[in-house]
Order: structure tokens, then sequence, then C-alpha cells
């Protein structure tokens, strides 16, 4: 029994027209707004990827065998080394075991492999650096619906030795160009991670569970109030500390009703202070510039699940949808270049997931004008000696610019028909021994069901580049 | 330090403009001829990809570890296993391990998954299938110049319930249409393996042999007679079996004298005269049709290290250097389906291969006329309000499909027209107090070294998409 691996699929030209639609609009915002192509490998060093993403995310990577002769010699170690230690085995024989039998891992998002690469080529590079990315990534999650093992993101970041918050403006703009050409209706929620801290401060939670405490807010809007209380509580966030803040989480007013509130519960934070000043920076200039399908609102208890954000945090849902899956997200991640040595260098950007996209837009049934290109023309094989004589035509089309199909065997001619039909082909010539001995090209058009002789290759070429 | 996994490598975004160039160029022409696009997961169980091409293939494909939870059963498990069994560990530990603890791989080529496709799909599809995929695949060679860990194959095949060789005749014309569009002058190396039965037939070689035969022969053009004679007796072909057919591997005369000679050494070989008909058909048919910048030419040591070729074969190289790696390949693979179940079903194809093909090009210095895309406008940044004003004109300009960037902090104008001038970026506007005061946008024009103040945005945007 042939199958794929749990969480994998194949994507059919159908699948793909779709796909390079989106790809293609995406790529193109891209670069209208002077992001740079670049492609990074999908293996990386395990250290590079590890302890980026908090330990679930650790767990999940994809983790790659040592290969060739190597392996045996790595399994055997492995083996003595447990043989001689009987306390790996119990406490610890995961971690031994990864140690030895691998070193690489499929990449996890492609956030991290970007900020190594400007770790790597900072020489290189002139900052500030605006790149964009449209590559798969890898995680071993449950599968479900929207959520696949391999899947594409589209990332678009900025690295520079200096920050500004015009760099979210222009991140939050790009977002509803792209969602506008699409003709697809999004909201952006938007938060900052120094207000959840200055929350966190006065609400006297202890800084060494802020990792917890964001965790766990993040699953809000999923699993609800009292199910994220029962979390914190159990990680050891007192009921008092939650009730000092879950308030705000729930406020469902506008952007200055939250802004007025905030401003009070934060009057004694610094960095609370800081967060509402950058946050309500950006919301201003955004209303002033003015969005076209985007929404852009406050989400208090919008977290973001990887450990590496530190600024404003955003994510995109659809707008008549806004409890389908997660679009895309991202935020500000200025200690990301550190963790690999390179101090006083500001990150920032959103990542887009293809495939939920993909998903989505199918939901709301908006790929009505993606057409699937079929070919334009099939040319009948009526034997050796007429394709022979046909080819050149064949060729002469192409050129042209028309794409153009030889039918490959002399099988009957109503089958041949039949695969014209079924591809979505419009036009068949046929050209067999009575066109070449009176010199002619018979073409029939099987949406129009018309058919007819031509003498010159160029009226074909002009019948078939015909715009409606 | 940080680095990257040997045989792994990033891409700037001047490489990657070379190499969209190439995709873009490749895509075209695969579209031209009628192949659909699909796609293919990176991932496929070791089941599916196991066997397909030889041994060495097995051992150096990529082997992702279980994740999660399991993997820690899973290694329990296995130190049970040889706990209760010495001999496994003596005997086949790799084996056992790797049944264990992986049964997913990354893809080996493009050939095998899309096969795999097929026969999944095969109630969906309409045959013939033509389909394309341009997709990275995975293998733990030794790296070295030419020889990546991860590389791009672009692949065009066709799969059918008949077989016709006017499918090679496309693949070949498709061949020279895309290297003539580079600009890039090619041999294709073409050769048949029922020819190669044939000789092994009168040279009195074990059927038993085969493999290593074929395996050895394709040396040849590296390695040399001596050497692969050698090689061959230690499997334990006869030198005077070797001697019988040694004489063809060597031949330089043309395609009618190789042919001439051919025909009188195979003619009591029926499968030996089946392959010489089929190459002659080829061979005559592109003659009358003529290729652009391509050299077909009959290499009969030719015989492609892949398990799965069963008809023609191809191979691509450099015309001008001719010793250059080997930038493509392909052939006829009858039995593939087969071995996933689904008989009489018959696939023909070529892959090219997207690095080797750069590298090609790059030591022939035939990019000169790629350029990097860079974007055509920066803004200044003078600060808060002058930018907010600005805002207007940068979301019209990209609008109007002109990449336009705005610099992201308020810095010292000498280092903004600095990172214009370092990114190739032609022109720079300035709007500060003045300019809004007066109402007018200044654009200065690096390149010509001119500046002017324009009153209407229509006449920077005739400006800026004029035609030289």
């Amino acid at each position: 029994m042939i199958n794929l691996p749990k969480g994998t699929r194949d994507y059919s030209s159908i699948d793909m027209s779709k796909r390079n639609y989106l790809i293609q609009t995406i790529r193109t915002q891209f670069e209208l707004f002077g992001f740079d192509s670049i492609e990074t490998p999908s293996i990386e060093n395990i250290s590079t990827l590890v302890g980026k993403y908090g330990e679930e995310g650790d767990s999940l990577m994809f983790k790659l065998l040592h290969s060739g002769n190597f392996l045996k010699k790595r399994i055997l170690d492995f083996l003595k080394k447990i043989k001689n230690n009987r306390e790996i085995v119990v406490n610890n024989v995961e971690k031994c075991f990864i140690e030895h039998m691998s070193n690489k891992a499929l990449r996890y998002d492609l956030t991290v492999p970007f900020v190594r690469y400007v770790v790597m080529h900072k020489n290189e590079i002139i900052f500030p650096f605006k790149r964009y990315q449209i590559q798969p990534v890898w995680r071993a999650d449950k599968p479900q619906k929207g959520r696949l093992r391999e899947f594409y993101q589209c990332d678009a970041d900025m690295i520079s030795y200096s920050w500004s918050l015009w760099e979210e403006i222009e991140l939050i703009q790009l977002c509803d160009e792209i969602f506008t050409k699409l003709n697809f209706p999004i909201i952006i929620y938007i938060n900052h991670r120094d207000i959840l801290r200055g929350l966190v401060e006065i609400a006297g939670i202890k800084n060494n569970l802020w990792k917890d405490f964001t965790t766990s807010l993040d699953k809000w809007n999923k699993i609800g109030r009292d199910l994220v209380k029962k979390e914190m509580l159990s990680k050891g966030i007192t009921s008092l500390s939650f009730d000092k803040v879950a308030f705000f989480f729930d406020m469902k007013e506008n952007f200055y009703h939250k802004e007025k509130h905030l401003t009070i519960a934060l009057q004694n934070s610094e960095i609370g202070k800081k967060g509402l000043r950058d946050l309500s920076f950006i919301y201003r200039n955004i209303k002033n510039i003015s969005l076209q399908k985007t929404k852009l609102e406050w989400n208090i208890s919008l977290a973001r699940g990887m450990n590496y954000y530190t600024g404003t945090i955003l994510e995109i849902v659809p707008f008549y949808n806004k409890n389908f899956i997660s679009i895309g997200g991202g935020g500000r991640y200025d200690q990301l270049a550190h963790s690999f040595g390179l101090n006083n260098i500001y990150g920032v950007g959103i990542s887009l997931g293809l495939d939920r996209i993909y998903l989505a837009m199918e939901h709301e049934n908006l790929f009505q004008t993606v057409s699937n290109y079929p070919s334009k023309v099939l040319f009948i094989n009526f034997g050796n000696e007429e394709v022979l004589y046909a080819y050149k035509i064949i060729k002469f089309l192409r050129k042209k610019g028309i794409s153009t199909q030889l039918y490959p065997n002399a099988e009957k001619i109503g089958k041949q028909f039949r695969y014209a039909n079924d591809n979505n082909i419009q036009f068949v010539i046929s050209i067999g021994k009575n066109e070449i001995n009176k010199n002619k090209i018979r073409m029939k058009d099987l949406q129009k069901r018309t058919e007819k002789e031509y003498d010159n290759i160029n009226n074909v070429v002009n019948q078939l580049t015909k715009k409606l």
C-alpha cells in the first residue's frame, strides 16, 4: 500500500495554479516594497535552531539521522556510552541518543535561519537589510485541518542597527496591499510585548514566570478565560495576580478606550508606558495613512507563541471568519541576533502561511478568477510521416509563445480529441495526408465548435493569439 | 561559531536573481511544451524510495528521526531488541536501528516521487500525463564543487499507458529550446539501454552481472578504460567478455558509422536490434527537425547511474566544457510504476540540475544580461511629520508598479543617500519641510546626477517609467 507520510500532501496542477497565483501576488508586493529575495537551505545545524522556539518547538523539530558509514560508528558509540552508564538509560536516554545520532534538523521557521544568515553574512550586507523568503518549513505537529507537517511560509523582514516604528507601519501596509490584491478582507490583531510586561509588573507576577504567562495567555481566544486561569495557577501565578489584569484581556472597546484605561493602569510601569507609546504611534499613523481591506484591531490578549518576540506583535485572521485558523503573524525580535553573538541589531517581520491563506480563500470561494492555464493547441498524431511534417508548425507556434502539445501516439482520433477536451485545450490542429497534399492547416475550435482550413501559418497564429 | 551543515549554502539576492532567471526560462519552455506544474512533499516514506537508486542511493538518503514522545518509545524498543539478541549488534545493528528510528526520508530525486504520485492519483489523472516539477532534492554525497547535499532539479516527464519515441524527440527539442534561450550551447549524449543489453548478450556476460556492468561502464569517461576493466573483472566479468565489446565504447566516429558497426555486431541479438531501431528513429527525426544550440551525440559508454532506466538514456554537458560536470540527464523508465504495483505504464523524462547549470553558466560568463532588479526609488526620511506627508506618494508609486523604499530612520542625509547608492537605487525623492511648504516633490537621479523639482506626481511617475 503506497501512501504519504502523515501531514504531507501532493499538489495537483489545479492546486498549483492557485498556489502560484498566491505566490506571485505576494512576491510582487514584497518587491514593490523593496524586499530582496534570498534563500537559505532546508537543513540547519541543530545548534542554530534549538532553544529559539521553546521546549515544544525543540521536540517538534524534524531531526536528520547521520548518514553513510558515520552512522554505524555513532550507533556503536551510543551503545557503548549507555552500556557504561545505566543512569543515562533511566534519566535522559533521549537526549544522549539525539546527541549521538543527529546534528542537523529541517528548519522550523524562516526567521531564525534568516537571522543566522544576517549574522554569517554581516560584512557583505547593506543595512538596513530588507529581505523576503518564500520557502517550506517543517514541524512534527499533530496534523489537522490547516496544519500540515510541511508548509510554505512567505516572510518579509527588516534588520538594521537602529530601529524605527515606520517598519511596523510598512509591514501593515504591505499586508493590506497583498490582501487587497487578493480581494480578501482581513483583521490584523496588534499588541505589544512591553504592554504585557507592564501588566505582569502591576500584577506582581515574578519575572521567571514570564514565559509561562505568555504561553498561557496566547490561548485566551482559543480556550477562554477560565482555562487560561487554571493553567496559569498551575504554573504558580496567584489568583490575585491573575484577577488584577484579566479584565484587560476581555476588553471589547475601541482602541482609544483601551488606551485610556491602560494609560491609567500602567502609569507606574516604565516598560508598560513605552509599549503604549509605540502602539499608539503605529495605530495613529496607520489611521492617518488608511487601510483598504484590512481592519487593524488591538487585541490585548495576543501574546504569540515564539520565544523570540520583544516588541510589537501581529496576527492575521480572515475578516469574515475570525475563528478560522490564523493565516499569518509576525512581530519585532530585537534580541534574536544576540543569541548568535551579534549585538545591537534589531529585527521585525511578518510571516504569511501560504497553505492557510489557500484554505481560507477556498473556504470563501475567492479563487474564481484563477484559471489552470492549459495548453492552447493539440496536434493530432496521424503517424510518423505526418508528425514530422507538422513538427515545424509545432515549433513555430511555441516560438510565438503558444503552448502546444503533440499527442504522442497515432491512436484513434476520437481518443485524441477526448484528451484535448479533458485537458481544456481549446484548439486541435489536424494535419493528415490530405492536408499535406493540399498544403493546408485544419484547426478546430472545441469551445465554439467551429472548424476551418488555413493556408498560412500566420493566420493560425493570429487566430490563436486573438483576444476576446 | 555559527555555520551551515556541510554541503548546503545560502543564496544572496544577487544569486537569486540569476537563479530566478534560470527557473523562469525553464518553466516557460516546460509550459510551452504542455507540461503541467505539480509538487510533491519533500518527505516520503522510506518504503517508497528504498531500492530504486541502488545500494549507494539507499545509504546516501537523508533519513528523519521519529519525533515527539514516539521517539523515546522507539529508543527503548530498540535497546530491548538488541539486548535480547547479541547477534544483531554484531551483524546488522545499522539495519535494525534504522527500522526502529525512522520511516521517512527526504526525497532523493523527483522521478520516484512523481511515479508514486501517478500511482496514487491514477484515477484523477488524464493520460498521457505530462508534468514538470522544480523542487530541491537531498543526497548525503561527499560535498565537492558542483555537488551540494541540497540542490534543485527541474524535471519534465511524460507517463502513459502506451509509449512513443516522439516523447524522446520532444524532450530533446525541449532541452534545445531551453539552452538556446539561455544562449548556452550543449551536447546531449544519447544511448539506449537495450543496445547495452545486446552488447552484454554478445559478450556472454551473465544477466545477474547487468547492474555491476552498467555501474562500472558509467564511469568510462571519468576513470577510463583500464580502471573500468579492472572494476568489471573484480565483479566477475571475464577479460574475454570485456574485450569482445570494449572496442565500441571508445568509438569516436559519427552516428552512421557507429550504427553500421553495431548493426553487424548485434545482428543476432533481438534486444540489441530493438535498441538500435529506437535510437535510429530518434536520431534521424531530430536531424530532420534540426536543433539550434544543441549537438546530439551517440555515446555508447553512457549507462546512467539510476537502476530504473530501461530504454533511451540522455546526458547533458556544456558544449565548450565536455569534461565539466553533467548538467542534466534523463531517460525512459518503463518498469518503475511496476514496482508500485501498476503495470503497463511507461515513463520518460529529463532532469536539469539547476545549481550545475548555474555554475556552468557562471564559468562561461553567461549571466551578463541578468540584473538584480533593485528598487527604483528611495524616499529620504526627514522625520515623522515629513514621512507621514510623503507616505501617500509612496503608496501611489507602488500602486503604479514602481518598487519604492522608505528609509526607516531619520538618519543623516548622507547615510541615506549612500544606502540608495550601495543598493543601486537610481532615484531618491526628498520631501522635507521646504518641499511640503512649496508643495513640490524633489527627485534626484543618481545615475545621471541630475535633480529636479516636480509639481505633479504624474510627472514623477512618467519620469520613473520612461524607457531609455
